[in-house]
């Protein structure tokens, strides 16, 4: 069997029994006078791009892809069906009596999205968001990001990141030619009940890493993995810190409607002052349950906006036309009855609220120590109570979550996200304790992971 | 009426009569003390943007939505239905059985998307094409110009550029600190029946471009804006240029299946020792006229194609799932036709002719000297014998092709595209007798840009 690893190539191969060992080809075939030939020195990758790194995302897809684990609480979408009426609204475009539907629209967003946006968003940052000026719509949160952040990062730029982090935050900054400064959310409890809460920034670190080449602070709340809704006290420090050094705000909001009672979540574009250094991220995929629509947006002050634009004009400059009038027509139809508890803004969270227990109890019941999350879908768990019953010494990965995940996919067929990869190279020992869980998951999957792991552990005693 | 032209704020003022003067209201914008404070001066776009450059497609559709010209030339598109096989395709797929196909999807291609492609490439390139490693599915072909120039172009390295281009060339090259280097095709003949073929190279000149610091050659065949299919001699000058400097090629094809009989599109990837150094692009908007579906993709040898992985990774990262299975689909269906006239590939250019030719002849009964082109779907058309018929005076903007698009989008109703957008700034000069017509529109909307071109034209004698 052959195996991707990042931009490697590897073949597995039976050794002893069942275990598997990973040979890496790269070498073999590097070393092939003919293959080697053909990879011409002169066409290697730019220097901003570094080594190219190795993405967990292609990693654990083609582990997926390969190893078809039973259940894949892995990446980070639902398994199940979208609300429908968004994909109905999907549905009945391209074959509408417009085929204009189906042709280019406006390059910085759908006149009907941006204007849709507007109403949604307008009402929750307390002021009139201009439709044509101040919102841009991206292919997916992605780009957006990679907009907000090649935009506005210059060559020596540096940028704090807060960890655990998504992992496409760093690539770009570094592409950008800036410079990551990291520092991590850590827990400040670590009995039986740890919640997303528990797990907070060191004030004074924070503080420390404001300086006047301080261009940009990413932060993501609801953030991804640890469910954890930033507090109004969290992120007035944040906001403080950022009018006081004159440093840009980009919030990752793409959760924002996953918020477990009584939590809420707070934006940090409406603090006082933080309007003019404040873009914000959504993204419809994980709006509407539909991670692979991959349309996305930016909002913020026009003239911060106008960056996004520029670099969204260069890569992207226009982002699929059906897409974009589905997911307008979708937020019309949850403007209707925005109301109404029955609106899915609402009903999402309240229909993963019991899968979370559910994850989060089977979690604990089998050895695990999880942090509860008061939003987002995933949890963050603590594996090490379980580490003398697993030989982890086969696999050749570097950090321990790596090759408990692997362990975990081979054995008990079930896939988890290994969270170093959410970390800097200096802090992934952070990490390393951690597999990271997805539960926006039909029931049966839930249920059938639950089974898997208890099978697992059964065998292990 | 406000009108924003690039990144600048405008209004619309009438004066004498019904002449309309354009105010840029950016200055006074500025002095506006509120709003000037709250352009944050730290807050610029980095240096590899150099000012934003200002984009033809955002100026000229935002001058369709404000003007609605009556029959708009103007945005390559089709405003006529897709063929129904492909827009069933995408209805079908949202609300399917499989919720999967909302989800996210394979990151550099959907599995079923990159396996028909190397279908249909396969035999047109003449060897197995490996649809994991030689195959990247982009947000548009656009998105896959981006990967291909930001991943193989460094600072300081040049790229040749054909003028006219597709006017992102440019920007993407500067963006990745690259150096373009221009050289016009010019028509070598002047009389009344000049073909696209009669647009031709000095191939001094290009031997003269090539140097150790050569990194790439952009080539467009079929040509946007000309119609240009570049000959297999032509394409042998650039092959061995190529080979002998050791530089790239970036093949942006498009067009590749709007060719007119007895022409052929011939694809430079084929050519002896090409392959290990061609980078070819395709779209899918082109290829099924659904310009707005925004799916293309770059083929290569392995080693080519991972610099373009890594660009992808860092900016998009995954396409839209429902619209590259519609893709697939619609691929399957061609290729159960191929040999079949109803092949859409080859009935879509005996679909085209005939308005090729109406136009052709429609313009050249009204004053302008049209290029007849061999393949795609614009046409360039030489509109000095009009020069005594109109006063471009009362329009502001520098060059003379911007000034009479405007003039004729104003008093004709009839929008069409100023070249020098696909010049470079020393060259603009080349472009500034011409305007860019395209042909992909009903046929009712080709009679009443005939019908408007004779009024217009009554009018002025
Ligand atoms: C924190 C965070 N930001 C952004 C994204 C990307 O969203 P999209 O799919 O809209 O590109 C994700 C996806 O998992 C995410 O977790
Ligand atoms: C020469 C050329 N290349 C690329 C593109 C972009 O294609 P897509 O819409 O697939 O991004 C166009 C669109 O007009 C074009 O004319």
């Amino acid at each position: 069997m052959l195996f991707r690893r990042g931009l490697s190539l590897y073949a597995a191969v039976k050794s002893s029994g069942s275990t598997v060992k990973w040979i890496n080809l790269e070498p073999i075939i590097r070393s092939n006078s003919s293959m080697a030939s053909a990879i011409n020195e002169k066409f290697g990758l730019p220097k901003r791009y570094g080594a190219g790194e190795k993405s967990v995302w292609v990693e654990y897809i083609q582990l997926a892809a390969e190893y078809k684990p039973a259940v894949n609480l892995g990446q980070g979408f639902p398994d199940y069906h979208a609300p429908e009426h968004v994909t109905k609204a999907l549905s009945e475009i391209p074959t509408s009596d417009n085929p204009l539907l189906n042709q280019y629209t406006r390059g910085f967003g759908h006149p009907r999205l941006v204007q849709n946006l507007s109403k949604v968003y307008s009402p929750l940052v307390g002021r009139e968001i201009d439709p044509f000026n101040e919102i841009l719509v991206t292919s997916g949160a992605y780009e957006a990001l990679f907009s907000a952040i090649l935009g506005h990062v210059d060559e020596g730029d540096e940028v704090i990141v807060i960890e655990p982090f998504f992992d496409c935050y760093d690539y770009m900054i570094k592409s950008a030619g800036g410079i990551p400064k990291f520092i991590a959310l850590q827990p400040k409890a670590n009995g039986d009940n740890v919640t997303s809460a528990d797990w907070v920034l060191d004030e004074k670190e924070l503080a420390s890493l404001f300086n006047s080449k301080t261009k940009m602070i990413i932060l993501n709340t609801p953030h991804n993995p640890l469910g954890k809704a930033f507090t109004q006290k969290e992120l007035e420090l944040i906001a403080d810190l950022c009018k006081k050094h004159n440093v840009l705000c980009l919030s990752d909001e793409v959760y924002e409607w996953m918020v477990y009672e009584p939590v809420k979540h707070i934006r940090i574009a409406t603090f006082p002052g933080m309007w003019e250094r404040t873009i914000t991220i959504g993204s419809a995929g994980k709006t509407f349950s539909v991670t692979g629509w991959k349309t996305g947006w930016a909002y913020a002050h026009a003239p911060l906006m106008r960056n996004l634009q520029v670099v969204h004009q260069n890569c992207v400059y226009t982002c699929c036309t059906p897409v974009q009038e589905a997911v307008a027509r979708s937020f019309e139809y949850e403007l209707a009855r925005i109301n109404s508890p029955d609106c899915y803004f609402y009903s999402l969270a309240r229909e993963l609220l019991p899968k979370r227990d559910f994850l989060v109890k089977t979690l604990r019941e089998n050895g695990f120590k999880p942090t509860l999350p008061e939003a987002g879908y995933f949890i963050i768990a603590d594996w090490t109570n379980l580490t003398n019953k697993i030989d982890l010494s086969a696999e050749p990965d570097k950090y321990k979550d790596y090759k408990f995940t692997k362990k975990l996919a081979k054995e008990a067929g079930l896939l988890a996200i290994p969270p170093t990869a959410f970390y800097s190279e200096e802090h992934k020992h952070l990490g390393e304790n951690f597999a990271r869980f997805c539960f926006i998951k039909k029931d049966e999957n839930l249920v059938l992971a639950e089974k898997l792991l208890k099978e697992w552990n059964a065998k292990k005693k």
